[in-house]
């Protein structure tokens, strides 16, 4: 049987804290105490300290000319590439794609990704202690939007020396960043990749964020989101189970899991509320996995993000907003995708093209459903390498 | 703002119980008390006491010949046609097809519509007293199959005094039923009529009962199922409505979600965990709606029941089991259906067929999804009157 969610060795929230082991982490704090100025989000909060942690990939140029930003979707963190180990609990989410020789190639290009405002990886987020109580935040953390996410990257790239990126990657929320990055910043990007993302985030999109946050707040062990004190297997590990297995189910396709699991049986078959069947089993497990390693308060304030998504807020018009991207784009759509369908990505590539951007366009043939982006490494590849060499 | 899960106006259960105004409902007891003979479940239990609760609309007549049986689904009742009212919260299911003159026309056949076994409008189910011990069944409840509600309307349909029925009509759970009425008593089926269903059910349909399951489980509420004595406004309300908001999107579209929501607000664009969208009511509202009028514990158990429907168990194969099949069968689709996709409809189809079955085949051209055979009536009309005038 899949383990209980209430075992005493999961902790009451999976987000890194200081004094774990940094893994491939590097930190940087790109709001200056001293000044007294603290980082005004969107929203009209302020955060008195951000902190970014990141990893970067291959060496930069010394003119800085040859860094490329990846952006991670929405339980993604700075590791792209590599191993998992202590205080990395997953191997990189793009390890088929960055790497040395790979089409994000890092004997060529100094690739960065840095873990979102709002996370829970090291960045700055709702488990982070909040420097005037020296507590964590909790339910006292802001919500951030990609905006926000961008302008903190924005300020890690000035840190870093890096004026101008020669392309800014991502897929689905990393598309999101991605496309704002090419909008907020038009100079500051040299080429715009985006894959399984759109202009603006759809009603069935909010829908969904807008479940998991309902079965996170219902948990009574997520208290309010001020759980961090809670003993190890008291955390809102069931509410952030069930959201996450919404999700697992939404980011595949009925193709695959009746190719996958069909009708098999975890065991023999008896007449009781289970789990009787693999697909359930399947998603017990990946319901506690994420539990493991992710935090609830980031889990609802990222979708939030996401909901709020929408690159024509405050410029006017969806057009007015592409028409200030300068970036060549590399547009790819998944067809199997029904949470990010391609004709999202339809829509942003004729916006683009409408108001005279230069769009490459890529259709991943893949049934794997939304997550396509993650797993049709090979698919991406070439277009991906072809378009980074050409722009 | 949307209502709270926690009114004091909504019961603990939101079966319907004894003593409430019975509407339409007629009763029948279908297992012997006197004889000591219990109801003997597919999965092994037992129920020592049956009874069925039941519409009908038109006339029976004489030679008992023009019997229609409706099977509703998952939340359905046996109030397909007719207002809503006190001890009805609902307007009849399909309205539009059941009714003088209307394709399912009672100035002609006399309509069945029966609760479930397991449901909670006053058919037996885990809101029903135990006879054993005078209090509700809750956990100790058993799970049904699809064949154990099928024979518990067999009992009736001879407690009525109708051998044969003229049609078993039925979609996505009510197409499961009326499968198996036309596979367990192919003697008693004079044409069977299914929409949006399918021969087993498939791994993604699993997925979102198991999630179901998984947030009423979840809700300290619900405890473990023995909730029926909790004071009001105490109930599972908010496990329920989850499951209900998950199912709600499973049942549309994108299509109809962003043509019906796009991005529209419920008030000012703030930034906040929310609602926000117009979206997010809606959600809300259709998820207390269900936990005012549906138990929670029924809601689980026939959600099991359609995990474990597939017409091969026990008979060899799907072919084998669609080869008892006699009468000829309306097999309908919508084609923007994400949950019971048209696939599943065409393997259904293409199953009677290999074996010699007659299919009449409807496509129902509608962007609403699963709930497309609620919806699209006008659709379904002719091609159903045309069907049942002509086998």
């Amino acid at each position: 049987m899949t383990p209980s969610l209430h075992d005493h060795d999961i902790p009451a929230s999976g987000a890194w804290r200081p004094g774990r082991p940094p893994a491939g982490r590097r930190f940087a704090t790109v709001t200056d105490p001293t000044s007294g100025r603290p980082f005004r989000l969107e929203g009209g909060g302020t955060l008195t300290e951000v902190e970014v942690a990141y990893e970067t990939f291959g060496e930069m140029a010394p003119d800085c000319s040859n860094a490329v930003l990846v952006c991670h979707a929405l339980t993604g963190d700075a590791h792209v590439s590599g191993r998992s180990g202590p205080g990395q609990p997953t191997p990189g989410w793009w390890d088929a794609l960055v790497g040395p020789g790979l089409p994000l190639d890092t004997d060529r290009w100094f690739v960065v990704c840095t873990n979102v405002l709002g996370g829970c990886q090291g960045t700055t987020g709702p488990a982070s202690s909040e420097p005037a109580t020296g507590r964590p935040y909790g339910s006292r953390f802001p919500v951030v939007s990609i905006r926000d996410m961008v302008r903190v990257q924005a300020l890690l790239a000035d840190h870093l020396g890096i004026r101008r990126w020669r392309a800014v990657v991502g897929g689905s929320m990393g598309g999101m960043q991605a496309l704002e990055w090419a909008t907020m910043f038009p100079d500051r990007v040299g080429s715009l990749v985006v894959a399984s993302t759109t202009a603006a985030a759809s009603a069935q999109q909010i829908a969904w964020s807008h479940i998991g946050r309902m079965a996170i707040q219902a948990d009574p062990r997520f208290r309010g989101g001020d759980y961090y004190d809670a003993p190890d297997g008291d955390g809102p590990h069931r509410g952030l189970a069930v959201a996450r297995m919404c999700a697992q189910v939404t980011y595949r396709s009925d193709e695959v899991f009746t190719e996958r699991f069909h009708r098999t049986l975890l065991d023999r078959l008896d007449f009781t509320l289970g789990p009787l069947f693999d697909i359930e089993g399947y998603l017990d497990y990946h319901g506690l996995k994420l539990a493991r390693r992710f935090d609830a308060n980031s889990y609802i304030r990222l979708n939030r993000a996401m909901d709020l998504h929408d690159v024509a807020r405050g410029r006017g018009s969806t057009e007015a907003a592409l028409a200030r991207i300068s970036a060549p784009a590399l547009v790819a759509a998944v067809r199997s995708d029904g949470l990010y369908p391609p004709i999202q990505q339809h829509v942003l590539a004729d916006g683009i093209r409408s108001v005279g951007g230069e769009v490459t366009w890529v259709d991943i043939d893949s049934p794997h459903g939304h997550d396509g982006f993650l797993i049709e490494t090979t698919q991406l590849s070439e277009p991906l390498r072809t378009f980074l060499e050409e722009t």
